[in-house]
């Protein structure tokens, strides 16, 4: 059994994984951490029957873990990884610590950054793209939930230079539980029932930088993105339709083929068929990422749908399908 | 032209009044006054065109104005309450602080009552029952949401001394809205939404005091209830459902045909026909409360429903309502 | 492995057992029927990736499965059932056809019934109730959901003879899919999006009669029940609240202990603590249901507010609950 | 007082018209047609108390309204539009029948036109445009929900030849009561709650063609789109996220500029300060049409978001607002 450890146990992805963890047949939860509610049970803090205890997260058995998972704030989560590394564990980040590459562009965007000289050692944790380096690092950056979701629907016509204008249009829409655990006005109740809503649109949101530098990386050259996120209200998902341009004499046929062949050994990674839409109900619960392709009804003007669930193949599932490949186990293991 | 003014416009119950306000065709708003927001429209704080300034409430025009409403909390609207009626205004006020007879009540459910000497000064302002004494007075005390549901459901048995049994129970079911503007764990989306929870349950609520109050006022003697909160996944709106014991030879007829007497000239009470129930979606956006009776299969044994929307017959619209009384403007003017 | 087979695949409570039969350990889907939608995939019907062919109920391989579960509807399942036992497989009906012991009690409620004989051979299958029988029977009567909810809140209390009072009032609250799948104006998102409705108010709901079979079961005596049921905008979940008189001498601390005794040992009924309440987002998703007892705040008159999830302990999961007894597997097998 | 009659009463925008008459000082509701209803009242079909008579479309009496509203079905309004302005009356229609200029362009879209001799007839009635037209004619096309909504989106750009690059993105967003009342499989509660999914994407909505002619009518050429719907989990609202390229000089204060410049006498839109979002929070329950302008981080590129409620400025609210033009009442006349 790999045993493993929970930083940020009471935010809404730690919930999650926790809740992956207890049902994954090779994992046992060695401790749950949490700044905020050490002292209470994961029951005190959501309606649930789960009585796990919530430790202070210095006060974490290290030693006592294969693997850690950091659902930790930026900021908090470098150093953290550093002493996980340190104690001769594994890690998993959710934080955006460890995603980009070049430290100007975290400072740019999240501000002076905690532990520079961390940046080099991890691995982008995208499943579908990385496998080979997640199988052999000890450091995995857990992607951001919008990104997931746009480099997935992106990756396949991205790879194969099919993008010929910029910038990529993402208009994404998320369920609120991707805004966090705090209370704000943003995420009262009457603020976001019955409403929509847009935030940081245009080229301003934190996923920004780490969508276009895996754009350039899959594609081989920069690409621009437009990025609008709205804010929906339902509590879990994404669904983002994206609008490329591609060479006009491409047909919609080639691109679904193209798709259906990138994904067709990926268990989590749906290529519906052509007619179909991808909806948030397809995704949301699993960790499975839906993608439709659609014509735009001009040749070279392609519509993709994307959708998964925020807190799942956006966070935790991800983060747990990860952990599967670093341990050698099946990659489905506990999240079928 | 009424000229009105209104304290506490920046949470919900004050937004709301605003909006009636601006519709009503024999008032103007003279001052808008927000402790929190004082400085910026309305518009800076709810997504709406509302330009009105918002100003910190020391430094209203009390002078100039006929009538101000206070949307403030408990404690706060006592002092406040006099403060207005020495400047010469007429006052509605929707806090707690007025409506209790009896200041040692007052004590026990909300601490220290800070003017004792204004609670026999107010009138309570359920419109259909004080009309008369509205009509006259200066001060009124605007019923609590929960309240005014569930006493214009129980006052025409209750009136006829047709409650043999108690404690009345209360199942009573709130949106959002209820809860105030204020971000907390409650109000957060996530919390909220495909859930449906109780709160103080049992004889805990603020209200209880309130409606046990009235109820005695009606009976002509003490009537215990048992109240029990739901937190419903909407913005808006109150359905509570009533279960009372009456005299065994009372037929379902008799009682209809008495809920429709005693409100067959009440514009904003609507008895529906047996057979339909109240519903939500009824009353909600309108100042209307509805009122449904069942069997409940048993001689003697009846279930009422009754619906309101919180914000408006529940606050801002009775207060509308009260402020035509008071003016001696015709009831309906501003809520049709 | 269990080789079962489905009946009514298509409807919410036959797509969720598929859900449930898949994840678990021990059984393999044989067939899944459906009248509606034979020749299409579940995902032809519901946004997912679930690829099980639909079969025409008349072309289901009987003698190929161990099992099989009915998900049709009252007057289909009874038939059926016959059909299933004759080919020398078990049954768990999800219809009301065999959960009532007396026929002229079926056919007031539901018509003449189409096959009587069968109805002294099923076990009513409330798992925690009757563990016993359900493990040496071939045929079981599913609850219906809300049946289950207010059953299990009541069973200790009828059991220990402490309902002093009749009728017993239950307030109950659920989701749209107990509806079932098939559009209606009832159904239709307008008419059910930020509204609160009842329905069959009183003592009409044809839950009715099974509530009260198994409350004089419990209680040895006939128990007379008020029930109220309300649609509440989510998509899954009932919450019912209940209010019953005991001896004025029993304390809130002796019910719950007699509550927490009576399910001390069940692995999917959790008494919560004293203070704490029972909510819908506790139960949504899983197999277990929740129940909290509240003081009314006079002696004698308690609260008991009870949820599960419609489809899972009302349903689907309940079945799986029962098939595992059935078949001597773990009980929480595939459920936990 | 305008004497008025609506055929299709019963639908969604038919009920809201009724009630927007109610409301309008200078108004009186002659009859109210319903094929599907005749014979009963609206507090038959929809939760409210409103008694007005529902009658049969082929028993009203036409010659005693100034103005008719067919809130009636494609294919059955141009006829019915005849009959009207027969019996000299107005007439206001809200369907596609006379929006289209080019019969050809409905045959494609819509079928054979029942009355093509109609098409040059009607004025095309977004009333920010064409006004003037509007107040001399007796019969207007009330444009569609999302037509309404992309138009004033666009108009200012389209009309000042700003928009350099097809085709021009529109990702739309729509709340269910845009799908009518009848209840369909996609209309069903559980299909639309906790989900998002698009519909008719690309180039296949009908009412692409619509706002294709209109586009081409501002810009003085054809300007292609892409058109991707969404089923938004509200009951009503719009919002639409349009891509747009410019000219690369063109600065966001430029363009704003022009959007305040074009909008500023119209009383129903409202152009946000740059750097807030439109909502739809900010428009539902009201006439208006909120546009913001946001950069998309690109010279040349920029997004505009535009909101209103699809039953009132895109359906009921602008027909009054079209009736009150064609009387030469003020045009805000009951719609503030």
């Amino acid at each position: 059994m790999i045993r493993t450890g929970v930083f940020g146990a009471s935010g809404f992805a730690g919930f999650e994984l926790i809740k992956l963890l207890e049902r994954h047949p090779k994992t046992v939860i060695v401790f749950a951490a949490s700044e905020t509610h050490a002292g209470k049970t994961l029951s005190d803090v959501y309606p649930c029957n789960q009585k796990i205890k919530l430790v202070a997260p210095d006060q974490v058995p290290l030693d006592a873990v294969d693997i850690a998972f950091l659902c930790t704030p930026n900021g908090v989560s470098a150093p953290l990884a550093k002493r996980v590394l340190a104690a001769g564990a594994k890690c998993v980040d959710f934080s955006a610590d460890l995603r980009l590459h070049d430290a100007t562009v975290y400072d740019e965007w999240y501000g002076v950054h905690p532990a520079p000289e961390m940046l080099t050692q991890a691995v982008y944790g995208l499943t579908e793209v990385y496998r080979a380096q997640i199988a052999k690092t000890w450091l995995v950056a857990n992607p951001g939930c919008y990104t997931t979701c746009a480099l997935l629907a992106l990756y396949p016509a991205a790879k194969a230079g099919l993008i010929s204008r910029e910038p990529v249009i993402i208009d994404a829409k998320s369920g609120v539980s991707g805004a966090g655990v705090k209370p704000t006005e943003t995420t009262h109740f009457v603020s976001v029932h019955d409403n929509l809503s847009t935030y940081k649109i245009g080229h301003q949101h934190r996923h920004v930088p780490e969508i276009e530098q895996e754009l350039a990386e899959f594609a081989g050259r920069p690409l621009r993105i437009v990025f609008t996120p709205h804010l929906l209200p339902v509590s879990r998902g994404i669904l983002a339709t994206l609008y490329i341009t591609t060479p006009p004499e491409l047909t919609i046929s080639d691109l679904h083929a193209r798709y259906e062949t990138c994904y067709q050994h990926e268990p989590f990674v749906d290529v519906l068929p052509l007619g179909q839409g991808a909806t948030l109900a397809y995704t949301v619960g699993s960790n499975r990422c839906a993608i439709s392709i659609h014509s735009a009804g001009v040749p070279g003007e392609f519509i993709l749908v994307a959708t998964l669930d925020n807190l799942i193949k956006g966070a935790a599932g991800q983060a747990v399908q990860n952990m599967n490949v670093m341990f050698g186990l099946g990659e489905t293991s506990g999240l079928a």
